[in-house]
């Protein structure tokens, strides 16, 4: 790397099931790293677990760019993770979500900035919450203006979010644990016996036709997916579906139920922006064009934009 | 054991996650046994797996009297289990189901007939199947003649069966996962991680008011059981839920969300008849009657009464 490129910054984009890193300056990113050390993976341990994935990830740049500021995002925050950072509570822009994060000193004295989620407390039920996806939701708005105004943000992954946004505002937000569930069915469940071991994995493939038979199954499913969810077992024992197809059908599925019970909940006249891994949001943008209702863009993910922009926000000397 | 009390019959429960054994003489269990190889345990394995299984649970049984007829019904007929056995289809009786039963020998010379399970395929949609419970049926039609004619006999489990009887067949059946998902959310995903170790075991115990706020939480669900799941965490986050309790808010929501859909998809004006583990089915008598369906009846696990049966039914000698 040259002299005059010398980073300002490490981002982490430190979630469920993995974790990011991204050498930064100016903005850009100089280069990316991912590791499997998502905090469900690091969870149960003591703060020593994380410090050991910190510096596995970041080390050497940290070893040669020693005062380099760090921040985070994502899971990092929660309960489960390194620190527990309190929830900036909906309605909630970016100037407050800079103003929750918090700052944690490692054992060999790095500063790491870590961003709060986002609390949605609703006129009745549950609260709901995201840590991570909120950083992109302010990294995705600053594509285009309009979404400011008023827009639905999905977000899919391991629990995807959906992100009602009006007036440069996070006003609600809903999770679905639709990437968990497939994965727990696919690894640990009797359905996932009967799927072969050498059957390309959902996400890194265009989905078979089985992808559009789940969705489709979803769609006449009347909000019975414990039961709807049996079929993926049945249709193979009874041969109407490929055992190669069995874990696109349960994609279609779970995606599909996702889709069909969050559109209802959701106002039908803003636009629906896709913010995530590319190869999930054609699932995602697959079964909404299957389900009559399409995305108005598919992004990728934003979190080194918002990074960058919280590493300002909150005063890093990041130029 | 007395001279004159020697054993007919070893009859064999051997379902998804657990392997039950009865010793039997004229229709009376003798001897009960229970053994966690289930064939989920089991299943990737060869034939040698479950016979060592077999061997384990009713090995010195067979030394002392090696001609005992063996029956067994359950997922051990199924494509996974030790001996595929071809489903009856429905509508089915109790000598449908009996013709079809296969025999298999074992290495040591035993014979095994094992049951088959019942198929249904609907007008529309995924055919359903049942393995193990169809003799819990026919065991259950015997209490009472009047649930011949017309009745819903469920099942609850790993996988919960909801089977519907007219005149004396088995016409329909739906399977809901509502089990086998609470036991991989508890224990896999990151809802189990809230709750605490020494937590109680729903299984085990009357449940905590936690189960009727789950029952409670899938009643006023719209079909969006993947998105209601994740409130067994923000609850708890948000110290609305004490963490002793969210095992049984997810039994709860599990449960109920069966029983919503299931009731939605059944006629009104047969009579409910709940079949099983008396610690679950007060859980589901619990649910039912908050949603203000009560049970006709609630039977224990009928299934020595069905084995004693198919086995007379199939010419074994036994009395």
């Amino acid at each position: 790397m040259e002299e005059g490129a010398a980073p300002q910054l490490i981002g982490l984009d430190w979630g469920t099931s993995s974790l990011r890193a991204f050498l930064m300056r100016e903005g850009q990113v100089l280069e990316t790293r991912q590791a499997g050390d998502g905090i469900q993976r690091l969870a149960g341990g003591d703060a020593a677990a994380f410090e050991r994935a910190f510096a596995a990830i970041s080390g050497d740049w940290l070893g040669r760019w020693p005062r380099l500021p760090v921040v985070a995002c994502g899971m990092v925050g929660s309960a489960q993770g390194w620190r527990e950072v309190p929830y900036a509570k909906s309605p909630a822009d970016a100037q407050a979500i800079a103003r929750q994060a918090t700052t944690l000193t490692t054992a060999s004295g790095t500063h790491v900035l870590i961003a709060p989620g986002v609390l949605h407390q609703g006129a009745h039920g549950a609260p709901d919450v995201m840590r991570g996806e909120e950083t992109q939701v302010v990294g995705a708005l600053q594509r285009d203006g309009a979404w400011s105004r008023a827009a639905c943000l999905v977000m899919p992954g391991t629990h995807s979010k959906w992100v009602q946004v009006r007036s440069g505002r996070i006003e609600a937000l809903a999770t679905h644990m639709t990437g968990e569930l497939f994965a727990l069915l696919r690894t640990h469940s009797i359905l996932g016996r009967l799927i072969p071991a050498d059957a390309a994995r959902p996400d890194d493939a265009p989905p078979s036709p089985g992808f559009a038979r789940g969705v489709d199954a979803a769609r006449q499913d009347h909000g019975e997916l414990l039961h709807t969810l049996f079929s993926a077992r049945t249709l193979a024992l009874t041969q109407q579906l490929p055992k190669e197809q069995i874990a696109d059908y349960l994609s279609g599925l779970l995606i599909g139920s996702e889709l069909v019970s969050a559109l209802a909940q959701s106002p039908p006249d803003v636009p629906l922006v896709l913010v995530g891994e590319p190869a999930l949001c054609l699932r995602y943008g697959q079964a909404l064009e299957a389900l009559q209702r399409g995305a108005a863009a598919t992004l990728g993910n934003t979190a080194p934009d918002r990074l960058w922009a919280l590493a300002r926000a909150a005063g890093l000397a990041v130029g």
